[in-house]
């Protein structure tokens, strides 16, 4: 038996993105529901971020440790890092999240949720219901694994980004299909772990970063073990019927044999079964949105879209980002105001921190990117591991450092750092970019000496100042 | 036989103040001496940041590991670790310094430098000369260790910070006094090392830091296994005059022995045999400057001081920013120019790093030093310890994080944070606060999940963003 209920705003997907959505309009006067058809928490919190990362951050300790000399010893325990993922994953229980949710008064409701038209949502599963939205809907659905097109692969039951995340097993020999930030980021993870990684990258790894990023990242996976094999595609995957090894054939004419198999290679929309057709969009397909997250081209502006699903920027901090300026977009509007803040810096100021050996950390445009969008622009590189603070921090420090800078305005747009712990550095270029500091205003910012934050005077001095 | 010699600028004191200042002016086309009676490169390269910060940094590397569960076995060498403080000291010898002076075209004389008028300076030891500067005398020599009037404790052969970063062996037992930054880092390194260290501190520890800092500090260091006695005094100290252990007698009526004393309870200017009184100055006092880093008081304005010997902040960053803008004010007074940037920084952005454990990190006023200048301020505080990239960064991290924020102008002007790992997070208040941004301009800034960085939305939601 469902119940009807009515709510200022109701949003489908109770991830960081939809927590986020639902906090800051329940803050702001608002009452909200938020329908979940698998863990509050979301992919972030149980098959993504965090486990990845309680993963990946044993092993970072690992390699500073053994980076200086008169540290003697370290060594990862694979079946003790396991356990440490498997409590930042919460052990796959959301009930520290749904109590976090009533502390938050928004009412949770566990089911799959679906539009049923203009604010209405149906909820059927665990928590049936149908829900009436007087002011918004949010769509914070997320995004899934794609599995590309490969013949054999999705017969050959790979691993995704979740069971690449989740897995209680340390495989023998694992395959991983993609060069990307989840391909590096979980080849890094498994090869430590006791795994003989083999990564196939169509391009070269990390395709969206600086070229030199995904140079040092190649080195480093080379030096921890894994057969890097960049610029060759899978044609053929295979796992006999009965189970054991899987079996790819490559475009260069050779084949890797391996335990598992790690499809890395993009996500899909997670908007399928969501009801969009009964107000005029696509299943399937991303969520276009304006500055306050709003869906484009649905009458009465009543639905929102944010984080991975609107396909802006697929990472948890950007959503959340969104989810704050959606909420507070949702929030003034419901008051009869329009929104006083919207996404600047979904378009000029997005940050990544790729936690590889080396970290590669980055905030707005690559060089490559500004130039193609026409910015006149001045690119200043400097030796990461020229800087006393990295020196002190690993012996034979390796790293490099870009900034870009806006020459018409004289601030800089872009940065990215690649180098053990390099992703803590990248904040303060974020602040600059976001600021819109002007470098000569940046010349009085002093790094303290001797911390690897020494580099952004460095590159400051580069540049001229 | 000393030879004359003219140039622009004349330096004295080689450390890293001095070799900026020089270095500046000769990018601007000075001709420029420096002269040195010790080793170039300065108390920061052989006694003071590089040898501590390489003692400190395997402490913080074992720490760090020790506190990730899946890492085991990270264990301290000491021998290593003083043979790695050797090589980042240079093994105390100053060939790699002398090299880049002579590839910066800066001409280097090994002797006491000492001004015997207007514009002239008389080199006596290794390489005697008479110089004399057509524009400019810089004087840059920095401070040294204060060894306070207790009964007996100059007798009684005591470390300074020069003993305490160059020592080759392991004491058993170390007396420390002084609670400030010197006293709690070489307390850290040595308990590290081996050393049963006893800290001695007149009043709470980091007298100049967020009242939090200093107890997050003691509560650290008495963890590793510091004997920390806060708000007590040494009144005697008595070593044998034939040698063995040293005993102090402290105000509370308890008697310490150990095998060294340490006295680190602050600094003073090294300007004793300078001859300032050829120039109507006081030999053994700190230097006054104005904001182009001029000496107050001296006719025609010809002389300059960076760094610790003008006692504004006795930090080696503050000290190469000070010299920088130095060496461009002289540049530009020799061009027939007025200097087109001040030192700014020195009043409302003064940055620093304690690299105790767990570390502090700073920026700005604290909140008590912002009352106390008649700013009207809001306070924001926030556990550390609860942003996710904290706790995977260390398991059970104990951390703290304060933001000052100017309520007539809404920008920060001031930040501490204390944790493990906290000394590179602080980069970016840093910026904040340099570049005078509006807290609803650092909104945009989004701080990547999941890094200890996250601390800064955490302050601005906090704040009510």
């Amino acid at each position: 038996m469902s119940v009807t209920q009515e709510y200022d705003l109701i949003v489908i997907g109770a991830g960081p993105a939809g927590e986020n959505v639902a906090d800051r309009a329940v803050k702001q006067g608002l009452t909200a529901a938020i329908v979940e058809s698998e863990l509050a928490g979301g992919e972030c919190s149980y098959w993504a971020c965090m486990p990845s990362k309680a993963l990946l951050r044993p092993v970072a300790a690992t390699g500073d440790a053994r980076h200086v000399q008169g540290v003697a010893g370290a060594t990862l325990e694979p079946a003790a890092v396991l356990d440490r993922r498997d409590a930042f994953a919460s052990h796959w229980k959301d009930d520290g999240q749904v109590k976090w949710l009533v502390s938050a008064h928004v009412d949770f409701y566990r089911g799959q949720g679906r539009i049923t038209g203009p604010k209405t949502v149906a909820v059927t599963g665990a928590d049936p219901a149908e829900l009436r939205a007087r002011h918004a809907v949010a769509v914070t659905t997320g995004s899934g694994a794609m599995i590309p097109p490969v013949p054999g692969l999705a017969a050959a039951r790979p691993w995704t980004s979740r069971e690449a995340t989740s897995a209680h097993k340390v495989p023998g020999r694992l395959a991983v299909i993609g060069g990307g930030v989840v391909g590096c980021e979980l080849a890094t993870a498994w090869q430590a772990l006791g795994t003989r990684v083999t990564l196939i990258a169509r391009g070269r790894l990390l395709g969206h970063a600086e070229e030199f990023a995904g140079q040092l990242v190649a080195d480093g996976l080379r030096r921890a073990g894994v057969d890097v094999r960049a610029g060759v595609s899978a044609t053929s995957v295979q796992r006999p019927a009965q189970g054991g090894p899987v079996t790819l054939e490559l475009d260069d004419g050779t084949t890797v044999q391996a335990d598992e198999v790690l499809a890395a290679t993009g996500r899909t929309p997670r908007t399928g079964d969501l009801g969009l057709e009964t107000v005029g969009l696509e299943p399937d397909s991303w969520l276009d949105v304006d500055d306050t997250l709003r869906v484009q081209g649905v009458d009465g502006g009543w639905l929102y879209a944010a984080g991975d699903v609107n396909h802006i920027s697929l990472l948890t901090h950007m959503g959340k980002y969104q989810a704050r300026i959606c909420g507070d977009a949702i929030a003034a509007r419901a008051h009869g105001q329009e929104p006083a803040v919207t996404a600047w810096a979904d378009h000029s100021a997005v940050p990544q921190v790729i936690f590889t050996q080396p970290e590669v950390a980055s905030v707005g445009p690559t060089a490559a990117q500004a130039q193609a969008a026409g910015r006149n622009i001045r690119v200043v590189d400097y030796d990461l591991g020229a800087v006393a603070g990295s020196k002190l921090f690993a012996d034979g420090y390796t790293g490099q450092a870009r900034m870009v800078v806006d020459e018409d305005r004289r601030t800089m747009i872009g940065a990215t750092l690649a180098g053990p712990g390099a992703g803590e550095l990248i904040h303060a270029a974020t602040v600059a970019v976001a600021g819109e500091v002007p470098l000569d205003r940046l010349w009085h910012a002093v790094p303290s000496f001797p911390t690897m934050s020494e580099i952004w005077l460095r590159l400051l001095e580069a540049y001229g100042l």
